[in-house]
C-alpha cells in the first residue's frame, strides 16, 4: 500500500461482541449510508475480526444488528448532521435524520470499539457545534502545496485533478472526523487554477464532488476575484458593471449544474497582491455580494477571507499596526453581506503565530457570518519537523469570552452561530496534508489533523480526551503509550513557545519560507511585523496611549489587556512595550523570563525524546525511528532557537543570565 | 537597432583631418587586421564623415595612408599584443608583431580621435600590463544569469548558444578595451551547461570562437569538474583514476579539434556545494594538474578558480574564519601546479564586498601563476541600480604592495608577471553585461566595464582619466558634461561605502540576492560572514591575537594590519574588533563616525543628482532620463540604507546621534 490509514487503522481490539455485530441493517440506500455500511464492515471486521453482513431488509425480530436508520420526521431532534447511538434490546441503533448523520454515528461507534469504550457509554445524541467544519487546502494545480510540509498536493498534478482511491480515503479520514466542506486549491489563485472554473475541469470536479458527496464533504473552490479579465472574458471585474454580474450568473449556472454537490467559493480579495473590488473603488460587500448573488440559487455560499491588510509597510512609520486591519476593514460592513456570505477570521490577528490573543473581528460583527480561520499545518510552528499539539491553542480560542454580550459570548457560541442566531459559521483550517504516505509528515502532526475535526464539532472536548482518543486509535491502546505520546503532545505547544519569540511578540523567523530563529528577519521588512528590540525595551505599544489597537475589544477584554499589570503575560509583549528589567508576576525581570524560556524550551524537547524513547518496542518499529528522526532534529534545531535569541538579546543588552549558563556573546 | 554601442558610439567630432585618412593600407589579411581595417572605417566614416577606402596593395609613394603593418620580426618590440602609433611623414602608421597589436592600435587610434588628441600624442609604443585581460560571463544555457542586472544572457537562450550580429558587437566593444580572454558561461555549472563539452554545441561554440578570433579574443568554458559522471561516462570523477585521466584526454582532443581557437577552461571546485578532487581525497593541485595535462597538448589552459572556503559554519564557532580559507587552502600547494594551470584568486578575501583588504595569496604563491579576479556587475555594491564607479577600488588592489619581496611587489606586478616571471596570468573579472539595449542596465555602469578593460591593459591609467576617456567616447565631449559626469563616478565608491556597511565589515545586505540593507541579515546565517555587534563593541578579532588572520600578510602589512592604531581606518571593522567609544583619527567616535558617514552618503548622492541635472540638454534626452530614474532610486535606496544602519547601531547601544539628525528609534 502507497499510503497508511492514520487513526482508521482498526487495530485489533479486545471488545465485547454480540451478535449484532454480524449483520448491518439500513434502511435507507442514501450514498452516505452506503459509505457508512462499508467503513463498518471494513472497521468491525479488522478489529473483531468477523465479517458483518449488510442488508437494506428489514431484519427478523430475532434477527441482531446494528441497524443505521433514518427518521425523516426526527429533523428537530437531529439536526442535518446529529446521531443517536442506542441500545435496544440486543440490536445497537443508529438513528439521524440524514444520511450524514448516520455516517457520523457510524464512525462515532466504530471510535468507540477502538478506544475499548461499553457500548452504553457511547450511546447519547450527539451534534456539531458548528455548522461548517471546513478545511482549507492550499494546494496548488503544478502538485505543489503552499506551506505544505508533508510531500506535494493529492488533489492536483501536472494541472490535473486526481481522484482515485486515495482521494476516497482522504474523504473517510476527515469525514470521520466531522469534516464537511473543504476547499482543495490554494487562496492565492493563479496560474492553471484559475481555469477551475471552466469546462476544462467540470467532470474531474464533478467526480470528485460525487466522492466527497458519499461522505457527507461539500467541494468548495477557491476562487479568482478577476477572473472575467484572467478568463480572457471582460475587461473589468467591478462588481457595479452589469456585465460582470452576469458573467458571474452565467457562469455559476454553468458550474452548479455541471458540478453537483459544489458547496461554493473562498476568495482571498485585496490580500498581499491579490485582485479584489478595491481596485474598482468598491467594498468588501460589494464584492461578496455580487458573488453571493450568482451563487443563490443554487444554494451556493461565498466565503470571504478577512486577512487583508498593508504588505507593502515601511518600518520607519510607526502609525500604522498590521493587527488593527482585520477589524479596520471589516467592522465598518457589519449588517451589508447577504445571508450566504460568511466571513472567514483569520487567528490570530496577525497571522498565524505560536501566540496571538484573540482576533477582535469575533464577535464584533452582530449581523455577519463568521468562520474562525486557523491554521493546521505548522507554518509558524516548526513546520511538521517540530512537535506541536495545536489543539489546546484552539481551545483557548474557542473558549475565549469576547463579552459581546452578556451570554454566549465565546468564540465557540459566535461561530457556532448560538450568539446571534446565524446559519453559516464555523471553522475552517489550513490543512496539513500531502501525499506522503503518513499525510502529514510528521506522524505526530496527525494528531493535529484529527484533533481538530473533533474539536471543531465538540469544541467541549479536551485537548487531553482527543490526544488520548487519537494515540488509541492510531497507535496503540497500551496505557504506557497513551501516556507517553500525551505527555509529549500536551507539553509540546508550550515548549515550541518557549523556545521561540517570547510572550506574544511573534515572527522571529526566517523570512519566505518562516522556518527558523530570526530575530529581525522581518524587522525592517514591509510586513507591517516588528518587535522594535532595542536596548532597553522592546514590544509595540498596541494600547490606548499607542496605536489604539486594545480599543477594538469590548470591555473588560480592552481594560485587562490596556494594562501591563493586568494584561495576560503570555501576551505581554503583543499589547505592549516593555522594559528588560520589568518585573513579572514570578519575580523575574522580562530578560530573565527570556533566557530562562529558552533553557526550559530545549529541555522540554529533552524530556520528549526520552519519553518516545520509553514507548520503544511497544508501536510500529518504522514510525518509531521515523519519529526519533525528527525529534532529534527538532532538539538540534530547539537549541538554534535558544542561542541564537538569546545571543540576541545579550548582544543588545549586555545582561547576562543570572545563573551562569552558556549565551554565545 | 535593437541595441546600444556605449563607448563605440563614434560621435561626429571637429578633428584635424589629413588626406591619409581616406585610405587604409594592410600588409596583412590576418582576421584581426581585417577586422581592424573594418572597424577604422566604420569609426573614421561615423566621425569624421569621411569614406576610406582599403586595400592590401602596397600603396603608391605619394598615396597618403593609414598603414597596418605587421612586421612579425618585431615580437621581441611589440609582443604578442602591444603595438606602436607612429606618423610617417603623412603616414600614419599601426605597427606590430600580430594581427592583434594591430587590432588594439585601430581601436587606440579612434580612441584617440574620440577624444580629440592630437596624433602626435598618440605616438609611441603600447603594451598590456599583463597577458591575460579575461571577462567571467556567469551566463547560464537557459538565458538567466546569475549576478546579472542587465537583462538576459545575449550567449545562451533555451539552452542553444547565440552567435549574431550582437556578439559580433560584443567582440568589437570589449576588443576595444583590450580584453583577450572570454568565458562565457557561469562558474556554477549545472543542468544543460555540462553538456558544453559534448558534440551538441561544437559546431556553435566554433561559430562563436571564430567570431572572437576576429577580435583577438580567445574563448574559454566553464567547466564540471565531475563532468565524467555528469555526462553519465563514469561512475568516478578521482583524478587518480586512469579511466578519468584518458577520459579528460580523449574530451580534450576532441574538443580542441572541434572548436578552435579555445583558450581553455575555468574551474570552481569544491566551492559552495560543487564537486572538486576534494571528493576523492585528492588535492586542487591533483585536480587542476589532470585537466591542465588534457588541455596542454592544444596550447590550452586551465583557469582554478581559489573561493574555496566552509559555507556551512555555525554563527556559535569563534575559531573559523572565512578570510583564512584561500591561503589555507591553496599556499600549501605552491609549487606543484602545472605552467599551464593559473589560479584565480578573487578579491576580496571575503568576496566582492564594497571593501575588504587585498588577498593574501597574491604575491604569496611564488611558484604559482596567478590571476586577481575582481568583479564588475555589482552584486554587493548597488546592482546597477546605485552608481559605483569601481575603478578606484582596483587600482588600490593593483597599486597596493605585498612585500612579498624588495621590488615588482606590487599586485599589479604580480599578475603581470613582473614579480616571478610567470607567463599564464593576468586579470579576470565578472562582466555586467546582459541583453538590455545599452548592455549593462544602467548606462554608467557601462564605465565599469570600460575601465576594467582600460586597467587590465594599463594598470597605470588614473581613474579619472578612465572616466574622463569613457565620458567622452560614450556621451561628449562637452567640458561639462565631462566634468559632472566625471564627479558623479568618482564619489560614487566613497558615497556607497559611506551609506553601507561601514569600515570593511561588510555583509549587511539582504541574504540570497544580496540587495538593500540587512544588518543581521548574514549574522546567524552559515556563510561565515559575521560582524558580532553587541551593545558595546563590533568587529571579528582577526589579528595574532584572533583569528590569525593578519599573519597571512607578509611584514609590514602584518604589523600595520595587526595593530589597531596603524590599520588603515577604512579597513577597522575588517581586521578589529572596536568599541562604538574607539576615537578614530577625526577625533570622532567609531559610532559618531557610523552615523556620520551614513547621513553624509545620502547628501552625496543628492549631489550626485544635481550635477545629473546641470548636465540636462546636453546628452542624449532618454538616456538622461532614465539615468535620473535610477538616480531617484538610489537617493531612496540610500535613505533606506543610512536609517536601517543608524536605527540598527542606536537600537543597539542607546547612544544618540551628536548632532541630533533623526535617527528611527
Amino acid at each position: 500500500m502507497e499510503w497508511e490509514q492514520c487513526w482508521l487503522n482498526y487495530h485489533k481490539v479486545d471488545y465485547k461482541t454480540s451478535p449484532a455485530f454480524q449483520h448491518i441493517y439500513h434502511n435507507s440506500d442514501d450514498c452516505r449510508v452506503l459509505s457508512a455500511v462499508q467503513e463498518l464492515k471494513t472497521g468491525l471486521s479488522a478489529m473483531l475480526d468477523i465479517t458483518p453482513f449488510s442488508s437494506n431488509q428489514q431484519p427478523e425480530r430475532t434477527q441482531q444488528s446494528i441497524q443505521l436508520v433514518i427518521l425523516t420526521d426526527q429533523l428537530d431532534r437531529y439536526g442535518l448532521e446529529g446521531y443517536e447511538i442506542a441500545l435496544d434490546g440486543n440490536n445497537i441503533k443508529i438513528l439521524a435524520a440524514t444520511g450524514a448523520g448516520i455516517l457520523y454515528g457510524s464512525f462515532s461507534l466504530l471510535r468507540g470499539i477502538a478506544a475499548s469504550v461499553p457500548l452504553e457509554q457511547l450511546c447519547g445524541i450527539d451534534q456539531p457545534s458548528a455548522p461548517l467544519r471546513m478545511l482549507n487546502h492550499w494546494d496548488n494545480l503544478d502538485g505543489s502545496i503552499e506551506r505544505g510540509y508533508a510531500g506535494n498536493s493529492f488533489f492536483f498534478q501536472d494541472s490535473n485533478v486526481l481522484v482515485n482511491s486515495r482521494t476516497r480515503d482522504y474523504a473517510r479520514l476527515v469525514s470521520s472526523i466531522g469534516i464537511d466542506a473543504v476547499v482543495i486549491n490554494n487562496v492565492n489563485v493563479v496560474n492553471d487554477a484559475i481555469s477551475l472554473v471552466t469546462p476544462r475541469y467540470y467532470d474531474s470536479l464533478k467526480k470528485l464532488s460525487t466522492t466527497f458527496e458519499a461522505y457527507g464533504i461539500k467541494l468548495f473552490l477557491s476562487l479568482d476575484f478577476s477572473a472575467p479579465i484572467d478568463l480572457n472574458a471582460l475587461e473589468t471585474a467591478d462588481p457595479f458593471d452589469e456585465k460582470v454580474q452576469s458573467w458571474w450568473n452565467r457562469k455559476m449556472q454553468e458550474i452548479f449544474s455541471a458540478v453537483p454537490n459544489l458547496g461554493g467559493f473562498l476568495i482571498k480579495a485585496d490580500s498581499e497582491g491579490r485582485p479584489g473590488p478595491f481596485s474598482y473603488g468598491r467594498t468588501h460587500a460589494d464584492g461578496a455580494n455580487m458573488l453571493a448573488r450568482a451563487v443563490a440559487p443554487f444554494g451556493g455560499s461565498i466565503i470571504w477571507r478577512c486577512f487583508v491588510y498593508d504588505c507593502q509597510q515601511d518600518w520607519r512609520d510607526k502609525s500604522s499596526d498590521r493587527a488593527k486591519s482585520g477589524y479596520d476593514n471589516f467592522m465598518p460592513l457589519d449588517g451589508q453581506f447577504l445571508d450566504n456570505v460568511a466571513l472567514q477570521i483569520k487567528n490570530g490577528p496577525m497571522d498565524f503565530q505560536v501566540r496571538e490573543p484573540v482576533s477582535p473581528l469575533l464577535g464584533a460583527m452582530q449581523q455577519t457570518n463568521q468562520i474562525l480561520e486557523v491554521q493546521i499545518t505548522q507554518e509558524y510552528t516548526g513546520q511538521q519537523k517540530h512537535v506541536c499539539y495545536l489543539v489546546p491553542m484552539w481551545r483557548e480560542i474557542l473558549q475565549f469570552h469576547t463579552y459581546c454580550q452578556a451570554n454566549n459570548d465565546r468564540v465557540e457560541d459566535v461561530i457556532s452561530g448560538k450568539t446571534y442566531g446565524n446559519q453559516l459559521c464555523g471553522m475552517a483550517a489550513v490543512a496539513n496534508t500531502g501525499n506522503e504516505p503518513n499525510w502529514t509528515g510528521s506522524d505526530l502532526a496527525a494528531a493535529n489533523l484529527y484533533g481538530y475535526g473533533r474539536l471543531s464539532w465538540n469544541a467541549n472536548l479536551s485537548s487531553e480526551q482527543i490526544a488520548s482518543e487519537w494515540i488509541q486509535l492510531t497507535f496503540s491502546a497500551n496505557p504506557s503509550v497513551v501516556r507517553a505520546i500525551s505527555d509529549i503532545l500536551i507539553s509540546s505547544w508550550p515548549a515550541y513557545e518557549k523556545y521561540t519569540s517570547p510572550l506574544g511578540i511573534g515572527w522571529m523567523v526566517n523570512p519566505g519560507h518562516h522556518f527558523g530563529p530570526n530575530v529581525d528577519g522581518y524587522e525592517y521588512d514591509r510586513w507591517g511585523t516588528y518587535h522594535r528590540a532595542d536596548f532597553e525595551a522592546i514590544g509595540v505599544d498596541r494600547t490606548s496611549g499607542g496605536t489604539g489597537y486594545t480599543r477594538q475589544y469590548f470591555s473588560p477584554n480592552f481594560e485587562t489587556y490596556d494594562d501591563v499589570d493586568t494584561c495576560p503575560e503570555e501576551l505581554l509583549l503583543f499589547f505592549h512595550r516593555v522594559n528588560y528589567h520589568y518585573i513579572l508576576k514570578s519575580g523575574k525581570t522580562l530578560l530573565q523570563h527570556i533566557y530562562d524560556t529558552h533553557f526550559e524550551g530545549v529541555d522540554d524537547v529533552r524530556r520528549m525524546i526520552s519519553q518516545w524513547n520509553s514507548i520503544h518496542g511497544l508501536i510500529d518499529e518504522t514510525v518509531f525511528q521515523r519519529t526519533l528522526e525528527r525529534l532529534n532534529f527538532q532538539l538540534e534545531h530547539a537549541m538554534l532557537w535558544r542561542d541564537e535569541i538569546n545571543t540576541y538579546f545579550y548582544r543588545k543588552t549586555g545582561i547576562r543570565d543570572k545563573h551562569g549558563r552558556t549565551i554565545v556573546s
